[in-house]
């Protein structure tokens, strides 16, 4: 038995599990959130169902993670740190160096940190994590797991954008994807509930969260992602735009009265999407609430979510020629048996056809009709897993 | 018989056609070119492949259209301006008022002149032209025949961005699309080759010129189309990016050290695209070549344009749930057979297959086999004479 801990940083917070290998079993869960802001705070789930919260001024992350260990360690979640077996770190952003997940070594942080400009709210963090757990725990094997490592098998003519070519030589502007971690499960996972080698399977795996994108999982491998250079690219999102014409910004920025351009950006990142048609909020469970009771604005946002999910998945059996099964994952593709419905009514052509009852989950399951020739799949996502997973294999 | 001019205004051009009407004979065309720039110029062919042409100083349209009344009068191509029977003036932009052509009048030319914002190259100029013909021919009867028209029958779902809705309602952005004319035109014309109503298929039309656009045309109304706000948006182009993640633009900016963000998106127009990823040429047939003599940028150009295409196919056929038709047309859709068949060859899981004898040929054919649920058709495109058309059945 080992305790394998996964670490998730965000610009302003850090997300941590505690696993059991090989068991799977989450001994601890928690974050601290809004690092750096007011009200900033700690909390730890440990136990049963019990809960701590901290509520104290955490001006960075690398007393985010001080008091994350002092606190683990009072709380006797974890008695002696000799305990931890490894560590996990989630990175948003490996560029084009980080085709696998890799064991973290002083050079590998300062990749990581060198690739922020490609993931500013994330990279920067993620290194300086990364390096205070290398102080407290020097010698317990430590991995970096990337979100754009599954997608690095994409071919050229996905990732190559129809700019310049020098752009792509001289600065690295290309289609990166990210969630490449939860797609890679959620696609093996739906092989082995198929009884097929994922080496035989067309899968296209739709993560719809509050962030979410859509992969083309071709044989085992993701040869195309909706998200893009950046994850403002793609569906629609909870507040983010999704693809969009570009030459809105400059028309908007006149409209606005906007000077820098990295406020329209922040726009399409933060007040689009779902947001910003509803007028109503970014979860999709607010906008179904005011949809029924007959906000229009609301019906339109949802409208248009199922709508450019549809596109998404006619896009990737165009590039597939075809497809075996799709798969939901994510906070709505999990949860939402109704939006599995809704999207998946209007692609019949396609060959799958939902079964009402067997859609009727939030679990792991096969929601298609027995004479559906293309599978539908709820898979419930398992980041951290997945995360505590490669740990075990790359200190192996 | 009546003579009818079809004109078509850009920034620095003016061209026109006289179309003998019903037969739907050109009995000239010809263009301005370079007008307020160096080297300005008319050109006429009209009789039996005769050619006149002036090089001088042309420095407005105004200008421009005195010339060409001057000279299309003393190469006595029209020797009584009375013959004309009906000017069409092809305009780009006619927002969400011109759901249809419309006869023109002062007050249609102020609006085109105040829709110059969505369209700064085009409508500008247009309305100067139309004022310029309307001094000149007074009594003839004038239609405004908008590229935008055939797609305001889009649905909200599929012209709404996934923006503050406050954008649309303020600013009417949203998606318009262009190309409409050649889309209708090519789309009722395969469902009369197909021998079926167009109110009852489903057709993609794939207009594939220098720029190029994607329509479903779902039971005759265009639904959604590739083009977005601007032309800027969809498949890749002759020197078009066509789709691109947002958040390039501050990238890009500060890589290039450029400060204005037109610029960018000037480069996204003029320099990207074909031209841009293969470092040839904006034009299909030289990118061909180059690849063929194994220039590797010229063939991921091709690729990539193929796959983009191939991509909004598949998107349409998941907006639709279905497919009856795809037709080709414009410069490389109606003229490159090897195009179409690469592009159908990627696609034959939705059920159309090219017949490679019945495709090679530029003129209008159905060129899928005989067992292909799904029709692919080859439909040479006339602007000029859906234009001239318009102008008949406004006038009546």
């Amino acid at each position: 038995m080992s305790k394998i801990m996964a670490i998730n940083a965000g610009s302003s917070s850090l997300k941590f599990q505690i696993i059991v290998m090989p068991e799977e079993e989450v001994l601890s869960i928690g974050l601290v959130e809004r690092i750096g802001l007011p009200g900033s705070r700690l909390e730890i789930e440990y136990g049963d169902d019990q809960e701590f919260e901290l509520v104290e001024d955490i001006p960075t992350h690398d007393r985010a993670v001080e008091l994350l260990f002092e606190h683990l360690g009072s709380l006797k979640v974890i008695e002696n740190f000799d305990e931890i077996a490894g560590v996990g770190h989630r990175v948003v952003a490996g560029g084009e160096i980080f085709k696998d997940s890799a064991l973290v070594t002083d050079e590998v942080i300062q990749q990581v940190d060198d690739l922020g400009e490609f993931a500013p709210l994330h990279n920067y963090a993620e290194a300086t994590v990364m390096r205070a757990f290398k102080e407290r725990l020097p010698e317990v094997p430590m991995a970096a797991i990337f979100d754009t490592s599954f997608h690095t098998t994409m071919p050229a003519v996905n990732y190559v954008y129809s700019l310049p070519y020098e752009y792509y030589e001289d600065f690295a502007a290309r289609k990166y994807g990210a969630h490449g971690t939860s797609h890679r499960y959620v696609a093996n996972r739906a092989a082995e509930m198929l009884g097929k080698p994922v080496e035989e399977l067309k899968i296209i795996t739709c993560h719809l969260g509050n962030g979410g994108s859509i992969t083309a999982v071709e044989y085992g491998k993701s040869i195309d992602t909706s998200m893009g250079f950046t994850p403002l690219a793609g569906i629609t999102m909870g507040t983010r735009t999704g693809d969009i014409d570009a030459s809105l910004i400059p028309f908007l920025m006149e409209k606005l009265n906007i000077t820098n351009v990295q406020e329209i950006i922040d726009i399409f990142n933060k007040k689009s999407g779902l947001l910003g048609i509803s007028g109503v909020s970014s979860d999709m469970r607010d906008v179904e609430s005011a949809a029924e009771e007959g906000n229009e604005r609301a019906q339109l946002a949802l409208d248009i979510f199922y709508n450019r999910v549809q596109k998404y998945i006619g896009q990737y059996v165009a590039l597939m020629n075809g497809v075996d099964a799709i798969v939901f994952t994510a906070g709505i593709g999990e949860n939402s048996a109704i939006t599995r419905k809704i999207i998946m009514d209007g692609l019949t052509f396609f060959g799958g056809t939902i079964d009402e009852v067997k859609n009727d989950t939030r679990k792991e399951a096969i929601v298609s009709t027995d004479d559906s020739t293309v599978a539908i799949l709820n898979v419930p996502t398992n980041e951290e897993v997945e995360i505590a997973r490669e740990v075990i294999r790359l200190s192996k």
